[in-house]
C-alpha cells in the first residue's frame, strides 16, 4: 500500500495540515468515529453532484453520499432552492410550522403504517423514542436487536453493533442486561432466544437490509417470522427503515414484503440530508404520546428538542420527495440497474473471489476467508477480510479518486451514471492486478 | 379569558384549519410537547428580526426566539449570507470539512475547558455522551442532576423533569434508578444525598441556570460546593450550558464563578439556530473517547451521527460568533440591559404580586401562591400559579402580538429594542387591568 499512501499524502497536503489542527481540537480528529481512516482523511471544501472536493482540489466520485442520505447526490438543485428560500424565511422557527404538514401529507401516503407521525432531529433520538415506546406500550423492558444491527448511538440499543459482538460496545453504560440481540436471518436460533425473554419482551428492532452490518438484506421468512412472533406475545415490532426508507421505491420496503410493523423509524432520505429522524407508528402505539390526552403518570415521553420539525429540514425533505415522486419508477429504475449492473462487474472482475452483498442502488464488496461462503449476517460479514476491502476502498481514494468511506457499503444516486460503473471496472481491475504483483 | 380566545380564534383562521391538519397526522399536532398551547399554537409561516409572522400574517414579536437559540433574533444577516453560501456547496458532505475548526477555534479560545470538543446534532445527544464518559471515565454509575433540570430527553437523565418530581416523566424507561435528583441551591441537602451514593457517583449535570425549571440562576456557593464534592469524590462535575453559554458573555457563565467543570455542554447559540449539541471537556476526559488509541475493551463510544458536525451547521455557528464577538461587549451590554429594564418594568407594574427570575437577558414572571416569597428551585416555580402564567402570555399573543411560548422564559435578541419594553409595558397593564375587573 505505500505506492498509494504516498500518492494520497502527496495529493492531499491541504487536508494533512487541517487534519492536524483538527486533532488539536477534536477526540481523533473527527466528529463520528467511522469517518476517520488512515493516513488521515481528507478535508472536504464542497460536493456538488456526485463529486466531493477536497481541500486541495481532488474531486473525488462520491459512494458514501452524506452517509447515504443523498439519493440525489449532492446539492439537487430543487432541495437547494427551497433551503435557500427557506432560509430567507427563517430556519428555526421553534414553533409549529405548515413544512411538518407537506412532509407529513407524503410520507403517510406512502407509509400506511405512518397513521402517526413525530419528527425528531436524528436517527438515534428516532429509535430511542421507538424503544421507549414499546417498552411502555407492552409494559414490558426487554428490547431485541439483531448482531450488527446499528440504529445510532441511543444508550437504549448500544450492544452488539460492532463486532466482536460478545464485547460490550462502551464502557460508561449501565443497563445493558435490557437489551437481547439475534442473529440476523437464523429464525431459528432467535425464536429461540426471543422465547426466553417473550414475558418481558417489549419490542424487536430490525433493519429489512443491515446497513452499517454489512449491506445484508434480510429474508422475507425471517422478518415475517419475528414479526408472527412479537404479534403471538403481545410485543411490538419495530423496523428500522432509516437506511432503507425510499431508497429502493417510494416508500418502504416493508410495503412489498407483506409486513405489518408496529413502529417504522425514518431518516436520511427523508430529510434530503438535513437533519432528521421520524417516528411513524399505528394510532394506537402513537397515542401512548399524546400528552394531552394522558397525564404525567400514564404518557410516554417523546418530548422533542430544539431542533425537532425545523423549518428548514422539513421543507428539504418535501422537496426532495417530490422530485423522486416526480422522476417516480425511473429513478429507482435508473439507480438499482445501475447498482445491478456494479454488482456484475465487480463480481466479474474479482471473479469467485468476492461476495457482494446490497441491494438496489446499495452494494458493498466482502473479502471472504476463514471459510465464510455466504454473507447472511454481520458476523459473517465481520470474518471477512477487512483489511483487504479497506485497502481496496483507499486504493480508489488515492489512485482513481472514487470515494467509499474505507469498508463501509456504496450507495448509487441520481446523480451518477453508466460510465462511473466503467470507472469503477478500471479502478477495480488495477487493484486486482496490483494485488496479484 | 373567552375575550381573548375569541380574538385569538379570530385573527387565526388559516393557523386553526392547518393545525387541524396537523392533528391527523402528528402526535398533539406538535412535534415538542411544549409547542403546543390552547386553543391551538399559531402556525408560523416565516421569521424576520425579532418577528414571527404566521399564516394568517399576524405579527409577533418573539421572545421564545427558536428555543432561545437566537440571540441575533431571526435571519441574521451574516448567518443567513454563509448558510447560503454553504448551501450551494453542499449541505451534508458526511466527511471531515474545515468549519470544524472554524468554530472550534473560536469555542475554544472562549471556553478554556473545551481542550477538547466533539460535536453532535442535538442537545439531547450531548448530555447523553457527557453522561456516558463521566460513567467511564470514573468507573462508576450513578449521575445526580437537578430537580426541574432538564437536559433533553435522553432516556440517561429522563427523570425530575418536570412537576411533581416524585412522578416518572414516562412510561418504558428501565433505568432510572441510576439518577439521583437534588433540590437546587440547597446546599445542605444535596451535598447528603450525594454524600449517600458517593462511591458510585459517576458525576453530577447541572444548569448554571436552571431553564426549563424556571429561569432561576444557581448561587455561586451552591455550583462551588457541589464541584468540591465531585473533586473529593472522584466524580465529575458537568456543567449544561446550552441555554447559558455565550448568553451572557462571549464565553459560558462558569468562566465567571471560578468554577473548573470537567465537561461542558453547549448548543443553541453556538450553532446560531442550526442543529448542533457540543461536548467539550478536558484532554484527559474526552481521551476516554478515542478509537484510536482505545481498544473496543477500554474505550468510551461517543459514535456520533449521520448529521455530527455537518458543514452547515458548524458555518452557521461560525459565523454567529463571528458576529457576537465583533459586536462584543456592546451586543451583550445592549441585550441585559433591556433584560434588566424589563424585569424593573414589569415589577413595577405587578407591583409586589409577581417574583421575576432569570439573568441578563433571560428573565420569567412567576405569580407567587402557596405561600412562595421567593424562588430558589424549580419547586417554588412550580408552586406558583402556572395558570395566571399561561393567561399572561396568552393575552399577551391575543391582545398585543407579543409571543412567550406559554409558560417559559423569556429571551431578549440583538433585534429586540427599547421600544419592546414599552410594548410589554402596555401589554402588561391591560392584563393586569383586566384581571382587577
Amino acid at each position: 500500500m505505500k505506492n498509494s499512501t504516498d500518492l494520497y499524502k502527496k495529493k492531499t497536503e491541504g487536508s494533512a495540515k487541517l487534519f492536524k489542527t483538527s486533532k488539536k481540537y477534536h477526540v481523533n480528529g473527527v466528529h463520528h468515529n467511522i469517518r476517520f481512516f488512515e493516513p488521515y482523511p481528507f478535508v472536504t471544501k464542497s460536493a456538488s453532484g456526485k463529486f466531493l472536493i477536497d481541500v486541495d482540489s481532488n474531486k473525488y466520485t462520491d459512494y458514501w453520499m452524506g452517509h447515504w442520505s443523498l439519493i440525489l447526490g449532492h446539492t439537487a438543485k430543487n432541495i437547494e432552492k427551497a433551503a435557500i428560500d427557506q432560509i430567507k424565511n427563517g430556519w428555526m422557527h421553534g414553533t409549529s410550522n405548515q413544512n411538518t404538514i407537506l412532509l407529513s401529507e407524503k410520507i403517510s401516503k406512502a407509509v400506511p403504517v405512518a397513521e402517526k407521525i413525530r419528527y425528531v432531529t436524528t436517527g438515534t433520538e428516532a429509535t430511542m423514542y421507538a424503544v421507549r415506546l414499546a417498552r411502555a406500550a407492552t409494559g414490558k423492558k426487554i428490547v431485541a436487536k439483531i448482531d450488527g444491527g446499528w440504529h445510532g448511538y441511543t444508550t437504549d440499543l448500544l450492544k452488539t453493533v460492532n463486532w466482536p459482538f460478545e464485547q460490550s460496545e462502551s464502557k460508561g453504560l449501565t443497563d445493558e442486561k435490557s437489551i437481547r440481540s439475534l442473529p440476523y436471518n437464523n429464525l431459528e436460533k432467535s425464536l429461540g432466544i426471543l422465547e426466553s425473554v417473550k414475558k418481558d419482551l417489549a419490542g424487536v428492532v430490525v433493519e429489512p437490509v443491515l446497513g452499517g452490518g454489512g449491506a445484508i438484506p434480510a429474508t422475507k421468512d425471517y422478518l415475517k417470522g419475528i414479526e408472527e412472533f412479537t404479534k403471538k406475545n403481545n410485543s411490538l415490532f419495530i423496523l428500522d427503515e432509516i437506511v432503507t426508507g425510499f431508497r429502493f421505491r417510494y416508500g418502504c420496503l416493508y410495503n412489498t414484503m407483506k409486513l405489518d410493523p408496529d413502529i417504522i423509524t425514518l431518516g436520511k432520505i427523508v430529510g434530503g440530508g438535513f437533519p432528521i429522524g421520524v417516528i411513524c407508528g399505528k394510532n394506537d402505539i402513537m397515542e401512548h404520546a399524546n400528552t394531552i390526552t394522558h397525564s404525567k403518570k400514564t404518557r410516554t415521553y417523546i418530548g422533542g428538542g430544539t431542533f425537532s420539525a425545523n423549518p428548514l429540514s422539513m421543507i428539504a425533505g418535501s422537496a426532495n420527495l417530490d422530485l423522486i415522486k416526480k422522476n417516480g419508477n425511473s429513478l429507482y429504475k435508473k439507480i438499482n440497474d445501475l447498482g445491478d449492473n456494479t454488482k456484475k462487474v465487480l463480481k466479474k472482475i474479482f471473479d469467485e473471489d468476492v461476495i457482494i452483498t446490497g441491494k438496489g442502488s446499495l452494494f458493498m464488496t466482502h473479502f471472504p476467508k476463514n471459510n465464510i461462503s455466504k454473507i447472511d449476517n454481520a458476523t459473517d460479514a465481520a470474518k471477512c477480510d477487512i483489511k483487504k476491502l479497506h485497502k481496496y476502498h483507499f486504493e480508489m481514494i488515492a489512485n482513481d479518486n472514487i470515494f467509499f468511506l474505507p469498508g463501509k457499503l456504496g450507495a448509487i444516486s441520481d446523480a451518477h451514471s453508466q460510465s462511473d460503473v466503467k470507472c469503477m471496472k478500471s479502478a477495480t481491475e488495477r487493484f486486482v492486478t496490483s494485488f496479484k504483483k
